[in-house]
C-alpha cells in the first residue's frame, strides 16, 4: 500500500551544476535526501539520532537520468514510499523540471534503519502514517 | 553605504555535516553564496550568464568560524552588501543557529564581475538598489 | 566481451564523511566517476570536451550499500566495461575497505556520450581497447 | 618558526567544476584541508579522534582567488605551518595550476584543535615537527 504523494522543491545553485552545464549526476541522490528527511520530519530525525540512537541508511539505489537540469531551475521532487516488511522503506522519487512533461530524473531508493553498531533494526514509527 | 539587511535560511541536511557531527567548514561558503543569489535575483543571474556572458565571481573571503552548526538546524543567513567602486561588491555575511545570540559564522566576501574571457567588467545593474 | 579490470584508490577525507559517522551516500558515486576517468584518461577527455565538443553522461545507475566506509580508509575501486552496442558503455564497479572481503559497494553504471546539444553521438574511441 | 614546505597534488574532475567553467570556489577548502591531512597524517588523526577523542577544527580561513582552475588541471598544493602559542597552528597554504608561476588561490588558515565537548585544548603532538 503506497503513501500519498508529497512534493518538494529544490532551487539549483552554481554549487549544484559542473562545468558540461547540468546538475553533476551525484547531487541527485541529495536532493531525494533532502525531500525524504522533509517527509519523515528533521525533528524526528534528530530525535531518533539523539534519543535512540538510530538513524536511517539508504541500501540500494535504481536511479535512471533522462534530463540534465541547469543553473536556475527549480525542481520540483514528487516522493512516495511504501513498507516492504517491517525493516525496509522503498521510495519512489523524481525530480521535475520547470513547465516539463517527463520528470528529468527518476529512482528508487531502498531505506533501512540502524543502531549505533550497524544493526538493522525496524522502521521506527516516525510520521509514517502507513506503518502497519 | 550599505544595503539593506537580507535574510535567508538554510536547512542542515546530512549531506552538510561531517563525522566530527558539524557542518563541514567549507559549506558555509556555499550558504553565503545561495543567500547572494537569493539578494540578486536567480532570474537574473541566468540571464547575465546566457544573454550577457557575464558571471559574477569570489575574488577574497575572510571568514571566522565561532561555532558548529547540527544536524536539524535550520541556520539563517545574513548578509548586506556595499560597493567598493564600480568593480567589487563587498558583502558582509553571517549564519546563526536557532535561538542563538551570537553568529556561529561570519564572513567577508569580495564580488567582481567576469566575461567569458575571464576579464573584469564592472558589476552591472541587476536588482542591486544602491548602484551609484 | 569485458575490459581488463583497473584498480585506483580513494582516500576518504573529513569532507567524504556525515555525521553518521560514515560515508555520504551520494559520494560513492563521485569515487566511482574518479575512477571511470582515470581508466579513459583525463587528457582525452580534455581533448573531446575541447576539441570535439563531446562529454560523457551517466544515464543509469544501480547501486548498493553493504558498509560504510570511515574516515581514514583508503578504498580500493575495482573497475571494469563492455561495450553495449556503440552507444552504450557499461561499467561495474565496487568500493572496498581495507582488509575486508566483500566490497562495501557495489554499482552498475551506463554512460553515454552526448554533443554540446545533448545529442546522443557513439561512443568515441578514447584509450578504450574493446571497442570494436 | 616555520615548517619545513609539503607538496601535495589534487586531481580536478568533473564533481569540483561548475557550469561557469572552472572549479567552485569553496572546493579550495576541501584541497587545502586534504593536504594539512597529508602533513598531520590520516593515521594519527584517526587515532587522536579515536583514542584521544580530539580533532582539528578551522577557526579562521582568510583566502584569495586569483584564478580560476579548470577540469583536467592537476594542482598542486604547497602548505607551510607555525604554532601561534600552544592553541594554534597557522598554515600558509597556495594552490598552482601546471606550469604557473603565480599561485591560482593563496590562503591563511588558523586551526585549532577541541575535544567531544567542544572545549579548546593544546594543540597535540602528532607528527608536527616544530612543536615546542
Amino acid at each position: 500500500m503506497k503513501s500519498e504523494i508529497f512534493e518538494f522543491s529544490v532551487q539549483i545553485y552554481y554549487e549544484d551544476t559542473d562545468h558540461s552545464g547540468v546538475v553533476y549526476h551525484s547531487n541527485y541522490l541529495k536532493y531525494f535526501e533532502r525531500a525524504r528527511e522533509d517527509v519523515i520530519g528533521i525533528e524526528n530525525l534528530v530525535e531518533l539520532w539523539k534519543k535512540n540512537n538510530l538513524g536511517f541508511a539508504v541500501y540500494k539505489v535504481d536511479i535512471v537520468y533522462h534530463e540534465g537540469a541547469e543553473f536556475g531551475d527549480k525542481l520540483k521532487i514528487i516522493s512516495q514510499y511504501e513498507f516492504d516488511g517491517k525493516y525496509r522503506l522503498i521510495w519512489n522519487q523524481t525530480a521535475w523540471r520547470p513547465n516539463s512533461k517527463k520528470p528529468a530524473v527518476d529512482a528508487i531508493i531502498h531505506l533501512v534503519c540502524i543502531n549505533k553498531n550497524k544493526q538493522l533494526v525496524p522502521i521506527p514509527e516516525v510520521k509514517l502514517p502507513l506503518h502497519s
